[in-house]
C-alpha cells in the first residue's frame, strides 16, 4: 500500500513528515482513475517536473529474477513481441524470465529467435497454446485476438506451480521505463488482493458510446487486461478457475459473446469480488484505443512506462499525441537487437551455454592472426528471426521442390521477378539490420506480386560483424526447405519458366526419392544486359547464345566454375547425362533437402559455393545435368561488401588459409580419397 | 545538501525517519569517491536494487527551461556533438538551451544541423571561439582537445551575463538518464559553492603513474571536468577571470604545460580554494580512460548516468565492461534523430517559426488527395549535416570547378572512380539514414583513395519519408559547392580523366566570367557493361561508339533526353557550339555556382533535371556544347526507389500534375514566353 503526499515547498523536512502522514490518510483503495494516479509511487520521482519528492517503496531485491507472461500466437504477433522484448530489455536492470505461451508457429520463431539472440540474464519457457484451447474454447468471443486472447485467464494453471507473481503483457504494448518499478507494485497489494489493473481509458464499460451498446459488466470504467499483475499463489488458493468460470457462465445467459475476450471476464469476476483488485497508476498502460480519454493520465505526469497499442488500426491510430508514441515505438522496431546482449552490471548471471563456448572460442582467437577478423565471424552467431512474414507451409508432396536462396537489401529488386519465374516453395534468408528488417517488410506489403504468395518463406538473419557470413545465412535458408528437395539457387538468377514443374518431374523420372544419390545439375547463363528478354525454351536460349546476347556463366572471368557441367553436350541433350567433378566446379544444383550444409567458414565472398560441391562430391552424390533446365543470371552493381574485400591482399590471402584448413578437414572426414580436391587444386 | 539513508527494511515509517537523521549528521562534505558515491540522491531510486528508498531532493521546476555548454571545434567533434545531443534528448523531460562555443567549421555544420532538425524546445545560440583564442592562448598546453580544451575556463565572460547556472559538457560523453537530474544537483550547491564535479577515476593526480610524473596539483585523484556544472552568477561575483589566470601562471612558474587542459587549471584552483567545489556522484561522469577505476563506481550503483569517453583512443579503450558502454554509445550514434522531434508532454512550447509554417502547409493538404505522399515529401524538410567529414575549402580560382552530385548508400561503389576520374573539388550529398551514415564513415576511413581527398566535401541529407527528395538532395550539394562553377553530374557518370582541366580550361576561353551567361554541356554517354575499358580520348570513344559497346546516353529508352546534344555535329565539332532547348532535354552542364536551384516538388523519380535545364533556359543561359568534353554512364541495378514508383500509375499520374504545376509556375515568373515549355511537350 503506498502512501504518497504531493509538498510543493522544498526540502522542509517537517512538511515531509506531515504529508507523508497525510498521505497514508489519504489512500481509500477505490478504483478511480484520478485516485489512481495520484497515488503513483512513480510520478513523484520521475515526473521531473514537480518541485520536490518522497518516495517510499519497495524496489526489487538486488538482482531478483523477475517473471513475465505473454500470449504470443502467429507471425505478426511475433514480430510485436520482439519489440516488446526490445523495449523491456533497454531499460531492465534485472534479470528476467518470459513465460511464452505460444501456437507452434510462434514458438518455432521466438525460440529461435532467442536461442541466437543469447542476451544475458533472460530465460525464456514455452507453454503450447494449442493445449490449452479446450479450456478456453467454449467462451464464445468477438475480439480480434480470437482464442488466444483468453487465454490470459488460464495463466495461473499453466505457469508453474512454485511461481507466485507475475507480469503479464499483451504483445502491443512498448515500454518506455524499467519493469522492476511495474513488479515494485506487488508489494502494495493488500492480502486480499490478487490482481493489479490499470483503469479503462475508453467509456467502453460505461455503455454510452452509442445506441443499444451493451457491454459486459465492469466497476465504473472497468480495468484494461493490457498489462496484468497477477498474484498467482493466491489466485490458485483462492479457486480463481472456478470464479472466472462461473462468472463467465453466468453472464453469458444474459449476454452474447465477449467482445474484449479477457478483458470481459476480468471485469465481470471483479464487478463482483471488487476487494481481488489492486489499481494500478494509469502510466503503466497509456492505452491509445480510439476514443481513448488517456491524456487525462499523461499530460499531468509527462512520465509514461507502458504503451499499449490497443486499437486494431494500431499506429495508424488517431491522436492528438500519436507522433509522440509513434517515435517511441519505431526506436524499438527499429533498435539494432544486437546492442541488447549486455550484461548486468551488479547482477552477473553465467551467459548461456552456448554464448559461454563462443566466448571461450573468441578468447582463443589470436588478435595479430591476420585471418582475426575472418575467424571472429565464423565465431559469430547473427539473430535469426524465421518466417518473417505470414508463411504457410506447401502440401506434403514427394518430388516437390524448394529454391533457397539469400540476399541482403540491395537484391530486394530481385524478388518479384523471382516470383514470377518460380511458382513453388521459396525459402529465402535476408541478411539485415533491424530497421532494413522493417524496410523489407513494407516492400513486400507493397508489393501486390510478393503479398500474393503465401509459399514463400523469408527468413531474417541479423548483420553483425564486418564480413558477409554467406554460408551461415544460406544455412538458415536451407535448413528451413520444407520439401524432400531444394534447388540451391542465388538471388540473382532467374530459373526457366518452366524449371519448377519440370524439376518435379525429373526427380520423378529420374526416380531420385528411392534409388540414386544426384545432385542435379541446372545450367547457368548469364546476361550482361539490363535490357533482356528472357527465353521461353531451350531453343530460344541457345539462339540467344549464339546472337552473343547470352553467355554461359561467367564465361569472361571463371570458366572453369561451370566448365564440368559441358555445355557444348548440353546443347544437343535429350537426356540427362553424368559429370565429374572438377576442381574449383561451382554449378547450381537440385539435391535432397538432408544434403551438406555450407561450411561456414566461408565468409565475405569466394569459394563459398565451390566448397559445397566438393562436399557433395565426396560424399558420393551424382552430378546429372537436366537436358532442359536453366537458369540466367542478371547484371547487378558489384555488392559492398564484395567490392570492398575483392581488392584486399589479406583478403586473398585468408581465403588460401581458409581453403587449406577446409582441405585438412576434409582428409580428417573422408581420408585419403579426398586427397584429391587438393592434388586437383595444385594442378596447373 | 542532500541527506539520505539506507534502510533495508520495509515501510516502517519511524525507521525511515530515523535514516533521515542519521543521513543529515553523516553529510561531511568532503571530496572522497566513496562518501560522493554514499551521497547519490539519484542511486537510492532508480539503482534499482536496493530494498527502499528514500528521496528528498528538489527536482527542476516544471517546464525549467535547463542551459548546457559545449565547446566544439571541426568536423570529427561536430559529429560527437551530434551523438551527445542525441542521448541527452532522448532522456530529456525539460526545454533545453544549448550554449556552443564553435569554430567556424563546427558553427556552419551545427547551425544548419539543428535548424533543419527543428527540434521542439530546444534552442541553440553559438558564441565564436576564434574570438575566444587570445583569452587563453598564452596556457601552454599538450593535451588533444588543443586550445579549445582551456575555453570551458573562460565560459562565465562568454555566456550572457543573465545566465546564472549551465551544465557544461565534453564532446565525448553520452547521457544514459534525464539532464534534469544532474541539473536538480545544482540545489545542493552551499552558499560558496560555484562548481559541481566529479571526481577523477584514475590514479593520474596522484602522480603515482609512472616515474617522474608530475601532475599539476589537485585535490587527491582531484576532478574530472567533462561534466561541470557552474554557477555563473557566483564564479563572476567572485573575480573568477583573476583567479584561474594568478593560479595558472603562479604554476607555470614551476610546472610545463598543461597536460589535461582546462582540467590541470580547475584542479590547481579548487586545491587552493576547496570550499569552491560541490562533489557530484560519480555516476555522472563514469570515466571511461586508460587506468579507470570507474568500476568501482558503477558495480555497486548499477544505474549509470553519464559515460565519459575520455581516453584518446575512445570506443577502441581496453576496459572489461566496454562492450556493455559501446553499446550504449551505438544505440545514439546510430539513432535516428528524426524521432527526436517530439513534444515535450506538459510543457507545450511552440515549435520553430520554419516548424510551425510546415505543420500548417501540411495541415492544409488534403489526405484524400492522389498525390497527398508527393506533397508531403515535398514539405517534408530533411535534417542536414554538412562536411560529415572532415573538408578542405579549394583554394580560390577564378575558373574552378566543382562536381555535384548526390547519392544513396547503393552507389557508394561509385565513389573510389569518381575520386580517379575527377581530382578537382567534389560536392556529394549523400541521401542516408543514421546508421548508414556511420557505415559511410567507415566505408571513407577505410579506403585509401577516399580518405586521401580533402577536397570531397560529403554532405549527409537524412532519409526521411516514402519518396526520394531527388532535387532537395541535389540543392544542398550545389548550395556547398565552393568555386565560382559547378559541374552539375549524377554519380553513376564518370567524366572523362581530362574533364576537369579541360572545363576550366573552356571557362577561360569562353570568358564565361564576365562575358556570356552560358550552360555548357558535356556529353552524355553509356555502357551497358560493367566490364569496360574507359576511353582515354574522344577518338577513342568514338572508336567504342562505331562498336557499339558505347551508346549515347539512354540511346534506347530515352533518346530525347540528350537529342538537343547532336551527336552528329559533336562528333565532327572543333569549337564549342550553341544549341537550342527542346522538350525533355536534360544534358549534364557546368553552370557558375549562382545558377538556380533545382525544383524540389519534384520527388521521388522523373522530370527532376529536366525541369532544371527548363529553368535554365527560361533565364537565358546560352546552351554550348564542348566538342572534346564528355561523360559515361555506368550502369547499376535500378534502385528500390526509383523501381517501387517507376511500376505504378499514381506514380505517373502525381508527375503529370506536379509538371502541370511548375508550367503553371513558369508562366507566373517568366509571363507569356514560357509558354513555350508547354506547347513544346504538347507537340506529338
Amino acid at each position: 500500500m503506498l502512501p504518497r503526499g504531493r509538498p510543493r515547498a522544498l526540502g522542509a523536512a517537517a512538511l515531509l513528515l506531515l504529508l507523508l502522514l497525510i498521505g497514508f490518510l489519504l489512500f481509500d483503495g477505490r478504483p478511480r482513475e484520478a485516485a489512481a494516479r495520484d497515488r503513483d509511487p512513480q510520478t513523484d520521482h520521475r515526473g521531473h517536473n514537480r518541485s520536490d519528492c518522497v518516495l517510499l517503496r519497495p524496489l526489487p531485491a538486488k538482482c531478483e529474477l523477475l517473471h513475465v507472461a505473454i500470449v504470443c500466437a502467429g507471425h505478426n504477433s511475433s514480430r510485436d513481441v520482439v519489440t516488446l522484448v526490445k523495449s523491456m530489455l533497454f531499460y531492465r536492470k534485472n534479470p528476467l524470465h518470459l513465460h511464452l505461451v505460444t501456437d507452434t508457429v510462434a514458438k518455432n520463431i521466438l525460440e529461435t529467435l532467442f536461442h541466437t539472440w543469447m542476451v544475458p540474464a533472460v530465460w525464456v519457457s514455452f507453454h503450447d497454446a494449442d493445449e490449452l484451447k479446450p479450456k478456453v474454447s467454449w467462451v464464445p468471443n468477438k475480439h480480434y485476438s480470437g482464442l488466444y486472447g483468453l487465454m490470459k485467464l488460464v495463466l495461473p494453471g499453466v505457469l508453474p506451480p512454485a511461481l507466485a507473481r507475475v507480469v503479464v503483457l499483451d504483445t502491443d504494448v512498448t515500454f518506455a521505463s524499467d519493469i522492476a518499478e511495474l513488479w515494485a507494485l506487488f508489494a502494495h497489494f493488500s492480502d486480499e488482493q490478487v490482481i493489479g489493473l490499470v483503469e479503462n481509458q475508453s467509456d467502453w464499460y460505461l455503455g454510452n458510446l452509442w445506441r443499444n451498446h451493451k457491454p459486459w459488466p465492469a466497476l465504473g470504467r472497468g480495468f484494461n487486461t493490457g498489462v496484468i499483475l497477477l498474484r498467482l499463489d493466491r489466485l490458485r488458493q483462492a479457486g480463481w478457475e472456478q470464479m472466472w468460470k462461473l462468472t463467465a457462465a453466468q453472464e453469458l445467459r444474459t449476454l452474447p459473446a465477449t467482445s474484449l475476450a479477457d478483458q470481459d471476464i476480468f471485469n465481470a469476476v471483479i464487478k463482483g469480488h471488487p476487494a481481488l483488485v489492486q489499481p494500478l497508476p494509469c502510466v503503466w498502460n497509456v492505452q491509445l484505443s480510439d476514443h481513448t480519454l488517456a491524456e487525462r493520465c499523461y499530460l499531468e505526469v509527462a512520465d509514461i512506462k507502458v504503451i499499449h497499442w490497443n486499437s486494431p488500426k494500431k499506429l495508424r491510430v488517431k491522436n492528438k499525441h500519436v507522433e509522440f508514441f509513434r517515435n517511441h515505438y519505431l526506436t524499438f522496431l527499429e533498435y539494432n537487437g544486437n546492442l541488447l546482449r549486455r550484461e548486468l552490471f551488479g547482477c552477473p548471471s553465467p551467459p548461456p551455454p552456448e554464448a559461454e563456448q563462443l566466448q571461450q572460442a573468441v578468447a582463443q582467437l589470436n588478435a595479430g592472426d591476420a585471418c582475426f577478423e575472418f575467424r571472429l565471424q565464423q565465431l559469430t552467431v547473427p539473430r535469426v528471426h524465421l518466417t518473417f512474414l505470414p508463411h504457410e507451409p506447401p502440401p506434403s508432396r514427394p518430388n516437390d521442390v524448394t529454391l533457397v536462396a539469400q540476399l541482403s537489401m540491395d537484391r530486394l529488386q530481385m524478388l518479384e521477378a523471382l516470383c514470377r519465374h518460380w511458382p513453388g516453395p521459396m525459402s529465402l534468408a535476408l541478411y539485415l539490420t533491424d530497421a532494413e528488417a522493417q524496410q523489407f517488410l513494407h516492400f513486400v506489403e507493397t508489393s501486390a506480386v510478393l503479398s500474393a504468395r503465401q509459399d514463400v518463406a523469408y527468413h531474417v538473419v541479423y548483420r553483425e560483424g564486418p564480413l558477409y557470413p554467406i554460408n551461415q545465412v544460406r544455412n538458415v535458408a536451407l535448413a528451413q526447405a520444407l520439401t524432400p528437395y531444394v534447388f540451391l539457387s542465388d538471388v540473382d538468377f532467374l530459373p526457366a519458366y518452366s524449371l519448377y514443374d519440370y524439376l518435379r518431374a525429373s526427380i520423378e523420372q529420374l526416380e531420385l526419392g528411392s534409388r540414386r544419390k544426384a545432385a542435379l545439375v541446372v545450367p547457368a547463363f548469364e546476361t550482361l544486359h539490363y535490357r533482356f528478354s528472357f527465353p521461353s525454351s531451350k531453343a530460344e536460349l541457345l539462339a540467344l547464345l549464339d546472337a552473343g546476347s547470352l553467355y554461359t556463366f561467367r564465361y569472361h572471368e571463371w570458366p572453369q566454375g561451370q566448365a564440368p557441367t559441358d555445355y557444348a553436350r548440353w546443347r544437343e541433350a535429350q537426356a540427362p547425362y553424368r559429370v565429374q567433378w572438377a576442381a574449383n566446379y561451382e554449378p547450381y544444383v537440385v539435391v535432397p533437402r538432408d544434403c551438406p550444409r555450407y561450411d561456414p567458414r566461408f565468409v565475405g565472398f569466394g569459394w563459398n559455393k565451390v566448397a559445397h560441391i566438393v562436399e557433395l562430391d565426396a560424399q558420393g552424390y551424382e552430378l546429372l545435368v537436366l537436358p532442359e533446365a536453366f537458369t540466367i543470371h542478371l547484371p547487378h552493381t558489384p555488392s559492398l561488401d564484395s567490392s570492398r574485400f575483392r581488392s584486399s591482399t589479406t583478403y586473398h590471402d585468408c581465403l588460401q588459409a581458409l581453403q587449406d584448413e577446409f582441405h585438412q578437414d576434409l582428409s580428417r572426414h573422408y581420408g585419403a580419397a579426398a586427397l584429391k580436391y587438393l592434388t586437383a587444386l595444385q594442378q596447373p
